[in-house]
């Protein structure tokens, strides 16, 4: 099919469905939403469903047309549906059908991608659909649009028809695709796309640029001045245009970044609300002009169960839209909870209650559910008995007016004793209702409660759930329980696979169910299905002589989005291979989560894919996934080669375009700080002159592949290129490796530096970007971290403890704040310090220990975090022993006494009256003495140890308190001594027990 | 069909047709041919078959959806086929069959209409097509792209979709279109329409739009720089599109526009050539893509002819596209002239040649052609026969040279008395060929020979023709004349009308012809219909109580708009009479080509459109030329509303943004020069108080209506307007008249303004223009007027002349260069003063006067072109007397004799010495004293003719040069004398026989 035939047969399909047939739009624009055709009409209650075909320009896309299918411009097919028609996806497959895909021989996924204008203020929640591993359409219920909440939601259907066309005709890239006869796609685009690609990477006049784009924004701002929609629109994408290629320019700083998106989404926010405006201005006229699916009127039938048996198999099962593989687990276990809770607080019991699921389905299968609800006595205290019944035991009036209270006849009062006293109480039993009742109520609740971080609506019933909820089994053994939820009634009919086309899958009984999911090519349990890709991964890659080196995370993404597993095993071309491995497995995974193949730890051209269903075309589906791969690679290699052009400290100067924070300025004027800390961090730390020249060379290269175009694709590449450069640019093996590991750790569990120069540039980064953000004003705020301040602090304290590395923070944090183009005075380093130590204490708490304990040691050792760990290490056993609270209890009575003493008395040994006085004072001497040389938890506690006996028989047989002022003040002196010795060590008065 | 339907159908018959599918362009343009897929693709040699929707913008068509059919946005379906398919107007009307239009009901016509992009420097030719008098598409063959020439020719077929679809929906406007379903083309547009008309008109900002303009033309210079065709291709447009808003805003004068023109033509003559170039430097990829016509390759056939007949009748049918109505009369003129010019070279007798046609076909038809050339002997002269033949009468070698270099033998010479000498002679006889034979030869010649002033090529032959010649009847009886011409063979198929779809019309034998043309519907000869549409029409007329008023040039016009006229009438709403009459005539007559129905002079609400053929519907017909002219006229009451709004004096500031020429500033400028002017032109013609002040009033109104929406839309009524403006104003009636008139006369045979005022103004205008565009280096260069010079000075002259006012023309120039901005010196005013000289010599020698009669009086007179007329008129019976020549001679001797004297001698009359040198002296005396007091011609040459004895004796008596230098020289001074009689009437010594 040729690609103008893919347009007239989607043109037809959608005209046939009900949509407006609409043209591409006359100015720039990066994808079709940005059409007034998706951008204006989404916005509003009047409905609208629309087609239309976009070239869509993305300049930063641009290689020239040496990637087969990344290429600036593109066309994208739109379909527009307002609101939910209830089955889109079905329309899209059919539509993938009307094309002559065979869906149920190619793999097509639903893989989650939510997706985020920044220009323009959009939102939703989707997926990117994959056929055989090639991102074919971006499916998406716009949530939000111009800044406005949607209602009702819009379901937007993005298909790229060069990959469509591609798939179509068998062709290996964009310039082979036939256009019409024999005159192919790079026939009518190839040299402008090349073209194109030099203008707007090498061409294009940064000032000329910026001033078009101020003077397009100051005619939106003239339009909507004057209440013009469509005029201002107009110029909003315009500045966006003008954005994106000052952007692949490479003229755009990260503030600047943020700036422009700020003008630019404040204009899309007042077009959206001027034209929401203007519509109802027009009373909506497009309301009654598009039939739109009518809400359900007939009333919910009542419960009802089989008579005559004891015990019913409940199965619910949730169908929906394909969740993204977070919210399967998330689902799965959040269902088990609401399940147990829900069941226990309706007192139901049952034999067996089994959760497991796929991304289509969330299923609860309650095995042996008793028909009935358990009897509930419930009992009322009323007033105890003697004063109800007369001596004749007759009720009193107290009796017949709790009675009357409590809507019960006298006889049904009875008495019980209640912690030792008679009273007359009011028994009433709930016998139950049936189970059938009871869950009609219950399950709605049940579902209710099913909670995902990223939720969305999409039809008028208002409820949020992950995907659109679709369908609802509900079943008590043969018979239907009637629930609706989100719009939905339930019924016996699930839904086969996508594979097969999913068809209908009547369920006649729930005890037939998991029989029918087998049969019908669905593996309900996650784990099983993990095993399962596991096994046929490990049987590809022996094929080769491979193997698949463990990778449980990824294992588990894969298997959540399946409901069947088919692994096909792929090839990539060995040429590939001559790229760096971490960049070969960075793309597998991120991009198409393919498992590597590897022999002797080294990766060989192959990689195992998992595709969805039995029914596959191995050979397409392989086929579609090496294209994918090649594509890949190929973007990969463009990138690895351009950035092998120069060396790596070549870059650092376009480090100057980047900005780091407006006015801490550049990541060039960040890397010159580093230089100038990492000598005094050096110097501290007692960091060998060798390393210090290690660690000074990487502090000047460390942010340089920032400006590479490898990492620009590539972020999770950072640091690790960084050094890969360096190394080929001839920098030494400890400067590479000391660039790539600056950024570790990365998370809390993430390894760290193995080189003491990694460690130094590691650190100086943190602190110079703590100091350096606080002191321009930013806080970490609420649960978000966009500036990174949580991730430093903690990685702070990651490499200081990991690498038990003492180092003064508050000293290092001084230093750091004389190097920043911005004052920072001592009452903020001390505002650092606090958040560093707050985080380090969350981090210990985290960590399991116990709060007293860590609190007791950060009052003392905070700043110095890796003798603070030490210290807690060493700390912890002594508070597991038997005596602790004793030996506490012995300090604490020294520390009690003279807690409230605002003078430190001197102890003069010559007025010691008793023995004992002496005996203690010798004792603590010795004590003191060694704490002072070994300034650890042990020697303090070992003195402790030592000195409790003496404090015992001290305060046995002396008061402390003695009417002799000198004498008292000598004793407390002493007492006082002994209660400074954990001084600099811990402070054992915030121990629990204290 | 909806909306969206039209466009599918379209793609659907295109595709099907070998047009690849292209989509609209993502900047905005003006037309559909601003996409590269037209724009670029048309250059060069390669193929290229397109089709392709386009929303176009012409901000200055915006009526803020006031008019139901022009709107400032709207779609074109453009189709561009290239090279010409050779049925490129049969495929367009299947196309609209394929829409379900019925091309037989409705009156399709194709109406000359010449392309110009001045923008871009394209221009071809073509027709706009009517249907049912709405211009549905625009049907163009490329001859010229980005300022090349083109090969091969692309035929360009712009459809208006809007039109299209309007007429199959039977609806009355753009807001009324069925897009699909309920949704109507309002729903999705008028919104848009009226906020982006607001923008255009009233909101974007002049400076920003400027600013914009100069740095997208920045960054087209540098893309051309770097040899980047689209990105440049971009930036024109987009400078295209910030000039048409800017104009629309009303920001661009009249110079400022061209230089706009020029900077947009530079850069897209670039883009065209890189274009080209770098299609060469890719080998053409594009050569083998597409099917084209392969050139035919049998040879032709021999000319055959019956034997044994001695005339035939033969036929001529050169069959063709739509030619433009001038080129049928052009067309047939020059056919009667080449064949009779063509028969009798070629030596073929007949009996009778008639010459008719139509818009489709052009045909001579000979009677009683001989079928044989007559004799033609050829005699060549020899040596004389006394050289060639010896005594014995036997040949001498130069015979025998002579026969042998002639190549006859010595039998075939014979002896011709030639000047009264005997020579040898060979005679060869050409006893002439066959008439089909010496046809085949002739006919090709007589096709060439026609002539168009703009003529075009088409397809790979090259040959220009009017527009393309698709078929060519030769028949000599019944038998076909092989011809071929501009790639077409001749045969016996002719086509029918275009109404019954052109079917083919087999001519048995020639004779048959007329016949055959009469029973298919078609009227070949001109006159008859001329006839035949003004019987209709007066008969129409006749209907509502009206007639139709004489108007022989839209008569003739009409007649060679169709093969077969069928006159419907139509009426409009009686509202629009409320309109001016000119204005409602201007708009039937240029847009329309309708002819009014008046009664006692007044407009009825009705007209005569004149269809195509006897089928049409005429209801149809009727229902779509009235929708057409209510657009129309809603338009033009929109404007008058619009332009009624203020007084007309209010008009005049604006003329300050129309730029008459940069160094002379806007037309405002040119006001006040006009009325500074006024009065000294008054003075020097003598005009009355009364007038004087109307005339200056009238200066200052004079081109106010210029801005005015009306006269921007259809300039042919400024002035008109202006004079009825200013007569709603309150303006005195002569002010109206004197500002209606002052464009009086413009052209030769055009009016004269009745009231003097309305002279004055318009000599004061065209004295300005003349002295000023002189002044600042503008000339008139071959045959181009683009700064009107050519008019103006003969406006002057006949405006002078028509109303026979005497001025000084050189003084009043000096005047009117005193009143310039720049400087306009002696030598200057002189060339002007020249220019304006030989404008009026040409004049009068185009009216048929003899040159040397208007050199001799020019010499004289020309200062004051009504005296020279005049005297011209005067003069004229004197050059026919019989003895004209004698006393012309008679004053010549008398300046013959003195002519290279380089002194003028004094007469003393007391030294005269014979009676007759007294007498003529006398004579002259008295002679001298009339011309002095009537300096006329007829004063002078009766005095001459009085002279003539007394010179005749006078030279017979008297030796002027006597050897006596005193004597001589008195004699030389009375010749003197009297020769310089004619000084300051004639110059006669320019006369012929002189």
């Amino acid at each position: 099919m040729d690609f103008q035939q893919v347009i007239m047969r989607l043109n037809e399909f959608w005209a046939e469905h009900g949509c407006l047939l609409w043209q591409p739009y006359n100015v720039q624009v990066g994808a079709g939403t940005m059409n007034p055709a998706t951008a204006l009409r989404v916005l509003g209650p009047e409905p609208w469903n629309v087609a239309y075909v976009e070239p869509c320009v993305r300049p930063d896309d641009g290689r020239y047309g040496d990637n087969p299918n990344r290429w600036q411009q593109f066309y994208q097919y739109q379909v527009i549906l307002k609101p939910d028609p209830g089955n889109p996806q079905e329309l899209f497959l059919d539509s993938l059908r009307a094309l002559g895909i065979d869906t149920s021989a190619h793999d097509v996924r639903f893989v989650e991608d939510n997706w985020e204008s920044p220009a323009l203020g959009d939102w939703g929640l989707g997926w990117e659909v994959w056929l055989d591993g090639q991102e074919i359409t971006q499916f998406t219920y716009f949530q939000q649009a111009g800044g406005l909440e949607l209602d009702p939601v819009s379901v937007e259907i993005t298909y790229g028809l060069e990959r469509i066309a591609m798939v179509l005709q068998g062709v290996d890239g964009f310039p082979d695709i036939r256009w019409d006869g024999d005159v192919t796609y790079g026939d009518v685009h190839l040299r402008g796309e090349i073209e194109h690609c030099t203008y707007n990477f090498e061409v294009a006049d940064v000032d000329n640029l910026r001033g078009m784009y101020d003077l397009c924004e100051a005619e939106a701002r003239h339009a909507l001045d004057r209440g013009l929609v469509l005029p201002a629109h107009d110029y909003v994408l315009k500045c966006s245009h003008i954005f994106n290629v000052l952007d692949a320019r490479g003229a755009v700083g990260v503030t600047e970044r943020a700036r422009y998106f700020g003008r630019m989404r404040k204009l899309a926010r007042e077009v959206a609300e001027l034209y929401v405006k203007q519509r109802e201005e027009l009373g909506f006229p497009l309301r009654n002009k598009f039939s739109v699916p009518m809400p359900r009127v007939e009333p919910l039938p009542s419960p009802i169960q089989r008579e005559g048996r004891d015990t019913f198999d409940l199965l619910l099962e949730i169908g929906s839209e394909e969740l993204p593989v977070g919210d399967v687990d998330r689902g799965l276990e959040q269902l088990h909870q609401r399940m147990s809770e829900g069941l226990a607080e309706a007192r139901l019991n049952y034999e067996d209650l089994r959760v497991v699921g796929t991304p289509r389905r969330l299923v609860a299968y309650v095995r042996g559910l008793t028909a009935h609800q358990r009897e509930l006595e419930r009992v009322i205290k009323g007033p105890p008995s003697r004063v109800a019944y007369d001596e004749a035991g007759n009720p009193t009036r107290a009796a017949v007016g709790f009675a009357r209270s409590r809507g019960v006849g006298l006889s049904q009062l009875s008495t019980r004793s209640i912690d030792g006293k008679d009273y007359v109480v009011a028994v009433s039993k709930d016998e139950g209702r049936d189970a059938s009742v009871v869950l009609a109520e219950m399950l709605p609740r049940v579902l209710r409660g099913l909670y995902f971080p990223l939720s969305m609506r999409w039809n008028a019933s208002g409820v949020s759930y992950s995907r659109p909820l679709r369908w609802l089994v509900a079943l008590l053994d043969d018979v239907v329980l009637p629930l609706e939820y989100a719009g939905v009634r339930s019924g016996r009919r699930s839904r086969g696979i996508r594979t097969l086309n999913a068809p209908e899958l009547p369920i006649g009984q729930a005890s037939d169910y998991f029989r029918i999911m087998e049969g019908a090519n669905i593996m309900l349990d996650t784990a099983d299905r993990e095993a399962s890709i596991l096994r046929q991964a490990q049987a590809l890659a022996a094929e080769v002589k491979g193997e698949v080196p463990e990778d449980p995370e990824l294992l588990r993404e894969l298997a959540n989005l399946v409901e069947y597993p088919l692994a096909i095993r792929g090839s990539f071309e060995e040429q590939y291979l001559r790229l760096p491995e971490k960049v070969l497995l960075a793309v597998m995974r991120k991009h198409q989560r393919y498992l590597p193949v590897v022999r002797a730890g080294k990766l060989l051209p192959h990689f195992v894919a998992v595709g969805n269903g039995q029914t596959l075309d191995v050979d397409a589906v392989r086929r579609g996934n090496e294209e994918v791969l090649r594509a890949r690679y190929a973007d990969a290699a463009y990138f690895y080669r351009e950035d092998t052009q120069k060396p790596l400290e070549a870059y650092t100067p376009r480090l100057a375009t980047l900005t780091f924070q407006e006015q801490l300025g550049s990541v060039l004027d960040k890397v010159k700080r580093l230089e100038g800390l990492v000598p005094g961090l050096c110097q501290m730390l007692d960091v060998s002159s060798d390393q210090r020249v290690v660690a000074s060379r990487s502090a000047s290269l460390c942010k340089s592949d920032l400006v590479t175009k490898l990492v620009v694709e590539l972020t999770s590449l950072q640091g690790e290129m960084g050094g890969h450069y360096a190394e080929l640019a001839g920098e030494s093996a400890e400067v590479a490796q000391a660039i790539a590991e600056h950024y570790l750790p990365r998370f809390v569990s993430d390894r760290l530096p193995q080189g003491m120069a990694g460690v130094v540039v590691g650190l100086a980064d943190r602190i110079d970007t703590l100091v350096g953000l606080f002191a321009v004003g930013i806080r970490p705020s609420g649960g978000a971290d966009p500036w990174g301040l949580r991730r430093a602090a903690l990685g702070l304290i990651q490499l200081l403890v990991g690498k038990d590395v003492s180092l003064d923070v508050p000293r290092v944090l001084s230093l750091a704040g004389r190097g920043l183009p911005v004052e920072a005075g001592e009452e903020l380093l001390g505002e650092v310090f606090d958040y560093i130590k707050r985080r380090y204490r969350g981090w210990l708490l985290d960590s399991g220990l116990r709060y007293d304990m860590v609190d007791a040691v950060l009052a003392e050792r905070a700043h110095d975090p890796a003798l603070a760990n030490r210290t807690l290490q060493a700390f912890a056993p002594w508070t597991q022993l038997d005596d602790w609270d004793e030996l506490l209890d012995s300090y604490a009575r020294c520390v009690r006494i003279t807690r409230d003493l605002h003078t430190v008395y001197p102890v003069d040994e010559t007025r010691f009256v008793e023995p004992i006085t002496h005996d203690l004072y010798e004792t603590y001497r010795l004590v003191a003495a060694r704490v002072r040389a070994h300034p650890t938890i042990d020697t303090l506690l070992r003195g402790i140890v030592e000195l409790k006996p003496f404090v015992t028989e001290f305060f046995d047989r002396v008061l402390v308190m003695s009417e002799d002022v000198d004498l008292r003040q000598n004793r407390l002196g002493l007492l006082q001594a002994i209660g400074a010795l954990p001084r600099g060590i811990v402070d054992l008065t915030v121990m629990e027990g204290f």
